[in-house]
């Protein structure tokens, strides 16, 4: 196994009984949860989920209905979200104390129960629990059950496959700096574009600079109600929330008869 | 909505009151299916599935003791998989037939009947069905349900987050020329390699050529029975099966309090 990020490898005091499982959510839509997923979150008597301050949060609503009445639930909310520009080192120590604090209070109370998080997408691919999953480590034990990441459900509400035969695929936030948008966009067949939101002029004019924004596609709230899936191109910049989506399909091998 | 690759639209001549279905099975732990998937697969009473000619079939397999023992399964069976190379015109005249064919029947079933067709991992990401897919467009209503990709099985099985914060992760098949895997993976920070196999060994010196080697793992069967997770370094190049993914994980942005 590659060995976990800041594993604390030391033997616990008392003897644990509890454990943290991360459940991932898919992409929004409660009928794509896993069969397995859906039966620990519907048993779950401890139940802690991200948020952003004073919202509901994506991932408590994908399954509202689902959870126990009895159960005790646990909104772990962002101190900071973008506010702060994220190398700013009181935007790093304000998030690195959150996730120590969550991770400490998870660890404690898995010493003799099971608790379960919640996560959006799939936990393992761009997910927030890591930052526990690697802080839980050596402590308790931890189970992560893998979801159908979120870019999966904007392709589906796209209605077309993202990828074809020997397509090569990238996933790119946003985020990046311009000309490493454009390089990515010129060299991979297939692009999924994470984190655009404010960034969206940037990753159309990078989109452009590699010839492919008349191929773009933003998809919006995938599988969920209000679903929405329109041309880049045709797309105002002020008119992109931060978890839309864009997508360029690849075109790969397809064996068809020559005419 | 993007254009449908091979889009036929034309009004049926009969009233359709069935359609197709392809469920996505996800990487091979059938307590992984969609609770969607899971309810269709269930209860339906039509059952088609690809698979090697002679084999059992893998999506047959993660389904196993779900179909009710009344439905009628279809073997769609492919007619050549390696033995011919995949750019031979002997190849891909034969591929597009089977696709033609079985399209053709699944078409004229579905008039009438719901038709469930199993496909592992995600449909849309890089699965046989979406032949079936462009060659249905227009003939029948056609539902896509999504399945956590195989790769992602494979992220979870190494035990850690695949992507982390600002990471670009790109997707490769090993049947790409030794350069380009090279260039590849050189450029993004995570990577998924798939099409292993008779590969490995270009796989292995594409990934030694951009410094790469030593943090790469072979995932086998993630999620599944007798899954094998091994350093790429301490592999043999013999063995190596053809649907075996190679990682290398991501190292990307974390916030931790400085020392």
């Amino acid at each position: 196994m590659p060995p976990s990020p800041a594993a604390q490898p030391h033997e616990p005091v008392v003897k644990i009984t509890g454990r943290v499982i991360c459940a991932g959510l898919g992409p929004g839509d409660p009928d794509l949860l896993s069969v397995k997923a859906d039966r620990v979150i519907r048993a779950a008597r401890h139940v802690a989920f991200f948020r952003k301050a004073g919202r509901a949060g994506q991932a408590r609503r994908i399954v509202e209905g689902m959870i126990d009445a009895q159960a005790t639930e646990y909104a772990m909310e962002y101190p900071v979200t973008t506010e702060i520009p994220f190398d700013h080192p009181d935007y790093i120590t304000a998030l690195a104390r959150f996730y120590d604090d969550w991770a400490a209070r998870l660890a404690t109370l898995a010493t003799t129960e099971e608790v379960v998080v919640l996560c959006e997408g799939d936990p393992f691919f761009y997910g927030s629990f890591m930052h526990l999953h690697s802080r839980l480590q050596g402590r308790v034990p931890v189970e992560v059950i893998p979801g159908i990441p979120g870019m999966a459900g904007c392709w589906h509400a796209s209605g077309v496959p993202i990828t074809w035969g020997d397509d090569v695929m990238t996933v790119l936030m946003g985020t990046l700096p311009e000309a490493e948008l454009t390089r990515h966009a010129t060299s991979a067949d297939a692009l999924v574009i994470m984190k655009t939101g404010r960034n969206l002029p940037k990753v159309r004019r990078a989109l452009a600079a590699a010839g492919r924004l008349n191929d773009a596609w933003l998809v919006e709230r995938g599988t969920m109600p209000g679903q929405r899936v329109a041309r880049l191109s045709e797309v105002a910049d002020a008119d992109c929330p931060y978890f839309a989506i864009v997508l360029v399909h690849g075109q790969g091998r397809r064996p068809e008869i020559a005419e």
